[in-house]
């Protein structure tokens, strides 16, 4: 899916919400766990219930992996299933992903060739070789690691740089450098970066580096930031730039048989506060 | 395992070589590819063959994920059968994992509980919640990406923090802060650090942040960094502190029949220099 048809998704929904399929069986409830494939089939219960709600579904690789080559088959199901009934939906891979030119390469085919989502996370600490191999695939987006929802954030992507400019000393924190530098091999038809929603003003900063870029907004619920500050903030008017993901809030809303359900109304809910900021902007 | 084991084997061996196992079919010999599970029997040949000469085996899981399920199920043999016939070499998962706290603890299970590897590399960009829960399991290890042996580790890696240090302006690289505020994380115990072999003199550098840390080392052979250096610069003389791992330069030594033997003496080479390395030391 390219940047002009994720808009056009986005306005026609008035949403940029994603939910996050995280996958956890200890906060699912009893009435899937006997099925054949509990993850599969909460999942698909969720996806129907909310697709009118959201644009964009992320599964999180490590709540798959977790159980091993069972938890791979209901992962690949998921996607499967999105492709064939919800086309227009944007599927991202959380997997923060980054190794060797040779091995980004490897998990590239992997995820854009085999599972054929449509964006992966990708994690910047080994540069450039680390991030290329991600780029080369058409209507596909590297996700990158900007800013995290995090405590551990401000260990090292919040600690300044000091570089040399014209002569001069400057400072530029970690993660604005990781967005300056990745413009060198990614535009914004093909990049999106990843900034928390609880980083609050830093989208102010995050904006003034990358103005067109899209943003993939984790943090929103259960880890705490504001949805009308990472609007005020971060949004694009017209364009949006924004896909805010919510996992927890929504797909653990309830624990009975009511799940879906109450997935939907959370989802529900998120949309038309989106819908309103979307006016506002 | 745990440090004083690792140690032992070395000296008993008188090897500190980490094989790498990156499956890739297109360099494997052809008279592999007819059989049900060719990774697995690829490997399987290899750790029989290579398993007098090392201590060490980190299979990455770039290459097993490309090949979706099936290749998970490759590398889950893999490890399996390293558990029962080799149980005292030292298993790597190299898969650069890394994310926000609630999720590292799930890929902390998946690999430590599930697969019961020894170690898993990390990637630090997200900080100090996203290592620690790898740091709860005994006798587990977080092998932190420091300074790797890629191109693209100048990007980021190499770039000088400034910081303020009893009133005065000071400035540290990346790579340097990693591995002093990790130290707050975990311990020489519990902990080792990724540096590529390409990096020289770096070694001296690190040494001095991290005297007794054990360091995995990749890039010697296809690489192309020096087994002299790293030792010159990176040895503890008496406990090594030292995993060297080579991965395409033993496992693709020969495409042909004689594959698991051509691989056996890239490996006993290593093995002899290495022995030479240590009785300087």
């Amino acid at each position: 899916m390219n940047r002009r048809e994720l808009i056009q998704q986005i306005q026609e929904k008035q949403s940029f919400l994603c939910v996050g399929l995280d996958a956890d069986l200890a906060k699912m409830p009893k009435c899937v766990l006997g099925l054949d494939d509990p993850i599969f089939e909460f999942n698909k219960a969720i996806i129907d219930a909310t697709a009118p709600y959201c644009v964009s579904y992320k599964p999180n690789l490590a709540f798959y992996e977790a159980f091993g080559v069972k938890g791979m088959v209901s992962f690949e199901k998921t996607v499967q299933y999105l492709q064939e009934h919800y086309p227009t939906h944007f599927v991202i891979a959380d997997a923060k992903r980054g190794d060797i030119g040779n091995t980004s390469k490897m998990y590239a085919r992997t995820f854009f060739q085999e599972y054929k989502v449509d964006a992966l996370t990708v994690a910047p600490y080994m540069g450039e070789d680390s991030v290329t191999p991600f780029l080369e695939y058409e209507d596909k987006w590297v996700i990158l690691l900007a800013l995290t929802s995090n405590k551990g954030s401000h260990d090292f992507q919040m600690t300044a740089l000091s570089f040399e400019n014209e002569g001069r000393d400057e400072t530029r924190r970690l993660f604005e450098q990781v967005i300056l530098k990745s413009q060198q091999w990614g535009n914004e038809e093909n990049m999106m970066y990843v900034v928390g929603a609880t980083q609050g003003r830093m989208f102010e900063d995050i904006r003034r580096l990358a103005p067109r870029h899209f943003l993939l907004v984790p943090g929103v619920g259960a880890q705490g930031g504001s949805l009308e500050e990472v609007c005020q903030y971060g949004m694009i008017p017209g364009d949006c730039g924004l896909l805010v993901n919510s996992s927890r809030g929504i797909i653990y809303a309830s624990d009975h048989e009511d799940f879906a359900d109450a997935a939907a109304a959370k989802a529900h809910e998120l949309q038309q506060q989106m819908a309103g900021l979307l006016m506002k902007a």
